[in-house]
């Protein structure tokens, strides 16, 4: 029979309560399909950190390498600075595996309120692809005249060709494949001197081998905007490291709430191991509550089966949320619910 | 008596249609209150560059420093690449006259209807103030292997302790002079290596000489999903050049258009003219069609009067344009009716 290895990463705050849930059901779903899981848990996090200055292992990439997938809740706590956390965890991981396609579904599920007046199911229900390994996230620059007055920082975004072509290629194609054949640039070329104008120019030499798509772009300001005034016009949104990470937070915010959103770190030639988290971050504010909604994680769950070729678990997962939200059994407090993290996880898990 | 010298540069696409209707509103408002205004025009814009390869003249700065502020329409229109356009006329501007200060009012008003479900009048009333002359705007960078596989673009961000303090030290004080003194900052301290850690601890720094301030900060991902979610939870918000006009286009989304939004250009020290413009673009979809909402203009006219010291004149041009939204008086289309921009324009000069 099939056999999948995962590596386990629950990391920090909320992170710790919801990926036991996304296990629950994934052992739930794996049962019914007779496929076997096996999950390695590894503690890395910023507890890691403050007992030994790593929030992994030096050898920490080339554990995780070894394993099918890896399923990742969350990283950062306060206590230790952001961009040392999630440079010593998420971020190398992200880069050591080339998982350059960041995908985020965004769908307003029956059964949930969007905050947005008179949107029902169907008005929202878009891709976010999101580039993933260079641009705007990057450790290029540094400080001049530290600690005086005259300081000067510079922070350097890097775009490269290959990088920014196979994020667009994975962009066209999924709109391809879509019914509405819509593409929308995020860009930002009016303010970026350098950056956004390449990436226009890109999408532009690119468009011209897909006459079939609809190809528009979008500054990101009112890209936003849009977001919120017109969401059913978005099919596939294809954007930067930053812009993809803006706007897929921005879109399930549109859809009830944050914390149903999955991220699938896609390594799509599969030399690596790609990763699965929720798009929520660790929420200090909520962790150790047991009030954290778990479906972004088990959302997740699902992307990751999907990947690893068994679209029949992903599919036994998902009908299983969507019953669960729409029958409003057992949600979270996000969702207008009072049930806890653990119950809203035994729910999915019971609809398996 | 009192006398202003205005430089007026209407720009390109709706620009053109909006600006007559804000010197409209501003002749009938100092008329009222016995002040003189003169109004110089400049024809800069992309059809300028069309005929002779710039966006304004050599000694175009010179020219506009003589002045007691600058009224903007919008800059950039198809044909002309964005980046050459802006970094033509509205960045150097900006940068010139050491307008560092962005501020962008945004408030919802009676008679408009949000897009946000619930949302009343009141629910939303803050202000964005943008760091507006360094930060992601920059021309610094380049292109290397360029035409190859190979190229790889490089564009840089610049903060400076100086122009990172003075947005702070400005933005800490508007919300010190507010009711729910209430900062909030906008950052990507976690993907941003360098330049937002820097940013945040600038502003943490800084709170300390502001005890009586509830301060806080967001990424700017979360930020985006907040203003959806609870845009009553904001009062002042900072950010940086690019996380405000971000911020600045999805606010006011949320209160039903953003054709009602003013930009505020401004040098405090009044050692240079400042500038006043409304958020929105030169929008090349609807030009021409004398369809555009002149709001935002007329509202960043009463921004300049205020600026200049007169008070009056705001609160006349601003109590016009309440009274004519909140009795959808001649409304244009994007506020849900069918006047053209001149019959707002006349609406709001009527009531004057
Ligand atoms: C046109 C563009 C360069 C400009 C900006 O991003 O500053 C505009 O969006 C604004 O907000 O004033
Ligand atoms: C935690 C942070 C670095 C991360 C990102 O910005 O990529 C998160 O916001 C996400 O979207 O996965």
């Amino acid at each position: 029979g099939t056999h999948f290895n995962i590596a386990v990463i629950p990391g920090d705050g909320i992170g710790k309560e919801v990926i036991p849930e996304g296990l629950k059901v994934l052992q739930a779903a794996a049962g019914k399909h007779g496929i076997s899981m096996e999950f390695t848990h590894f503690d890395w996090s910023c507890e890691t950190y403050h007992s030994t200055g790593k929030m992994m292992p030096d050898d920490g990439l080339e554990q995780l390498s070894k394993f099918d997938a890896i399923f990742l809740g969350a990283v950062g706590f306060p206590g230790v600075p952001d961009h040392i956390s999630l440079w010593g965890l998420l971020l190398p991981i992200r880069r050591a595996f080339n998982q350059y396609v960041n995908l985020r579904p965004v769908r307003l599920f029956e059964g949930l309120q969007s905050p947005l007046a008179n949107k029902q199911p169907g008005d929202i229900d878009f891709y976010v692809v999101r580039e993933n390994v260079e641009g705007e996230y990057s450790a290029i620059g540094g400080i001049q005249y530290e600690g005086t007055e005259d300081e000067v920082v510079s922070q350097q975004s890097i775009f490269t060709r290959k990088g920014t072509d196979r994020i667009l290629k994975y962009a066209f194609e999924l709109a391809r494949s879509r019914d509405k054949k819509h593409l929308s640039s995020a860009t930002k070329s009016n303010g970026l001197f350098h950056s956004m104008p390449y990436w226009d120019s890109r999408v532009a030499a690119m468009a011209k081998d897909y006459p079939d798509l609809k190809v528009d772009q979008f500054h990101i300001d009112i890209f936003t905007a849009n977001l919120v005034r017109m969401p059913e016009f978005y099919d596939v949104i294809v954007g930067s490291n930053l812009f993809g990470d803006i706007l897929s937070d921005l879109g399930p915010a549109c859809t009830g709430t944050i914390a149903i959103a999955p991220s699938a770190n896609i390594n799509p030639e599969k030399t690596f191991p790609s990763m699965f988290e929720p798009v929520h971050g660790s929420a200090p504010d909520i962790a150790g509550q047991n009030i954290a909604n778990p479906i972004g994680t088990i959302w997740a769950a699902a992307m990751m089966m999907q990947h690893l070729g068994s679209q029949a678990m992903h599919d036994t997962i998902m009908s299983a949320v969507e019953a669960a939200i729409r029958d409003r059994l057992s949600l979270t407090r996000d969702m207008g619910g009072t049930a806890s993290t653990q119950e809203l996880g035994q729910a999915v898990t019971d609809l398996i």
